[in-house]
């Protein structure tokens, strides 16, 4: 009866093996059950992204996401390299941020699953990008080499290069690069005094209108929210710099002839940036340079009408969505502190010290409260602006530039 | 050697069963990959809610949900009720739309599950809704019984009442419901020729300020987008009222004198919407009553300054975001046809023929495409707005109102 004892073997030997495949079955099943839901959700949030935003934290390489309706943290993502200086533009969809930084880093931030997705270092030094209006490609404006180099918003692969070239041999470095309508970006060109207006409708042969002798040294640039106007500042020359995109024929022309340093009073600590310029209605509140005011600007004419004193020398100048209310952070030794000015009758309502190093102020998209980065106090704060008063405190780490993605839907930022 | 040979069947048989433990737990490993999103994601898409948009189809009481960056239709939400004249306003996260329909219903629609989430038949009849500048508040005005009802956004819970009563035991219809800065609402009443301003900062005791006598039955109202200007139509008389929010204590004035059926050359089919006015920059471009003609008007004074001859008896007239065209449909027997308007020119710079029924137009947010419901065709039409192609046709069931999640962002809408 060798047999059926060596069959019986087999037979044990079968039936330990059939529940060792249960058991592994069984274990297969329950971690697939268990895993699943992670696998997929790993990091990840399914939510709305139209109440997020980053703030960029510059000593750390990274940035935070924040929830504005919850006013809190929600991750951060680093390994963005040099932050300092950094700007982001949105996709489409307010999913992921582009955040340029000052070292030729362009980084792809997925807000969603808080993960770096995209980064190339794609110059040696930049100064800022631009989304075009259907969200397909983002520019990156660059010092070295001086140009700009357009990216498939989808991958970060280089789809147009845009020497600024303007004499044989010499490139410029680009500032002040921005969407426009028409699927057009608009830079201006620092050494050789140029505006420069290019067409990416077909990104392999992108049209390049060109605006030469626009003045010295362009340092900055915005456009109005409409899309209409680009405005260049001069750091060799007072005066500013403006081109009408609806009537690029009529070429460019000098507006505000006192803009500048010719009119400081005081040693100018830095060139106030453009962008922090406020057009609210019919009137564009702008920094003056090197003076404790400032200035109001009618933009049907395009001349000053009025001039604000405030606490100090004006760096960003922001109005509030409706109009109502302009809010202005200063240079040092001023920059611990922020005050708001009515926009109608041009005066001082309110004064806020939210401690050393205001750096950057972003309102939420219908105005009711403001974020305020305090960079030396490690916070970024939050205002309700119709009380002014502090709805919450978030810690962050040397919080600069703030960014919300409601600027998917806005044209030129 | 029969040991051998009884020892070889159960490690051929060992060897066929490690083969299928192998298979077995390679095919688990695979299901468990490919069911990992689809067990979590049932349903759900990760994803931006910026790009997305939802179109009313009216007739069968459901909403499609839209990708405006892909222009294609992602799914459809039923169980909505009476959704003739149905409008729909957004959470500040863009991920839920609140659908006001004919019928009192108020319904929440999750766009990332494309799932009905809450509903509530809270009146006999109503116009319209409105949410809060905080996102908090979804407001609806009823004709029947007459009033603002104010509900949690989150549950849809009532947390205020706000009656129309305007004589002892007299209730007016309302319409004209619009939010406005402040955590305001405003809305006018039919009836009793009134303007009610109410501020929601606590829902358990609105604060109403009330604007009597200003003018008979008014029929429909608007704010201009920054929040600034509230203005109503009249039914009952020619003119317009108008309440500067800036300056609730200058009361209400009449502009436009002329403005009304007291103006019309042909037979009023149905009164313009109000919310069909284009601002942009200075400039409002407003339906005529009764005539084939769009006005001009200028916003700095309130005057009429021009008027553009056009097709039809324009119903909707809408600005592109930039300002630079204006696009408008048609009443009856134009509503084949669309024009679009040069902002500047005041001059016709296209015609287009979508089909039978154009019943709405929504511009994408930085305006490169417009979306066109033709209901009788039973499609929705997207044409670039630089060059009028036609860039999609989705088929939609007898397609009315588009509603994109950008309006989230926007005060007013």
């Amino acid at each position: 009866m060798s047999g059926p004892t060596t069959i019986a073997a087999p037979q044990t030997d079968r039936a330990a093996l059939r529940s060792e495949i249960r058991t592994a079955v069984l274990t297969l099943c329950l971690l697939a059950a268990l895993l699943a839901p992670i696998v997929s959700h790993a990091g990840e949030m399914l939510r709305g992204t139209g109440d997020l935003a980053i703030v960029v934290e510059r000593a750390d390489g990274k940035v935070m996401i924040v929830d504005t309706t919850a006013n809190r943290a929600l991750a951060e993502v680093g390994g963005l390299g040099d932050l300092s200086h950094a700007s982001a533009v949105y996709s489409r969809d307010g999913r992921f941020a582009y955040v340029f930084g000052r070292d030729g880093g362009l980084s792809k931030v997925d807000l969603l699953t808080a993960s770096l997705v995209a980064r190339t270092v794609q110059a040696g030094n930049s100064i800022g990008g631009a989304i075009s209006q259907d969200g397909r490609l983002v520019a990156v404006s660059n010092y070295t080499p001086g140009g700009v180099k357009v990216f498939d918003a989808a991958t970060l692969d280089l789809v147009a290069d845009i020497p600024a070239q303007y004499a044989p041999g010499k490139l410029s470095k680009v500032i002040g690069l921005v969407d426009a309508p028409g699927q057009r970006f608009v830079f201006s060109l620092w050494d050789a005094g140029e505006i420069w207006l290019a067409d990416l409708h077909d990104p392999a042969a992108p049209k390049v209108e060109k605006f030469t002798g626009i003045g010295t040294n362009p340092y900055d640039a915005l456009i109005t929210p409409d899309g209409r106007y680009y405005i260049a500042g001069l750091f060799g020359e007072d005066g500013l710099a403006l081109l009408d995109l609806w009537h690029p024929e009529q070429g460019v022309r000098r507006i505000l002839a006192e803009y500048g340093k010719g009119d400081a009073k005081l040693p100018v600590y830095k060139m106030p940036h453009l962008e922090g310029w406020a057009v609210a209605g019919t009137q564009a509140f702008v920094p003056a340079v090197g003076r404790h005011e400032v200035l109001v600007i009618d933009t049907l004419t395009w001349r000053q009408v009025d001039r604000i004193a405030v606490h100090g020398q004006p760096v960003f100048v922001m109005a509030r969505p409706d109009g109502r209310q302009i809010w202005v952070n200063f240079a040092v030794p001023d920059n611990d502190t922020v005050q708001v000015l009515d926009a109608e009758r041009h005066a001082i309502v309110h004064t806020l010290k939210p401690g050393p190093g205001v750096l950057h102020m972003e309102f939420e998209p219908r105005g009711e409260e403001v974020w305020v980065s305090v960079r030396d106090a490690d916070q970024v704060q939050v205002f309700d602006t119709g009380t002014f008063e502090q709805r919450a405190v978030l810690p962050a780490s040397k919080p600069s530039g703030i960014f919300m993605s409601a600027r998917a839907h806005r044209i030129g930022l």
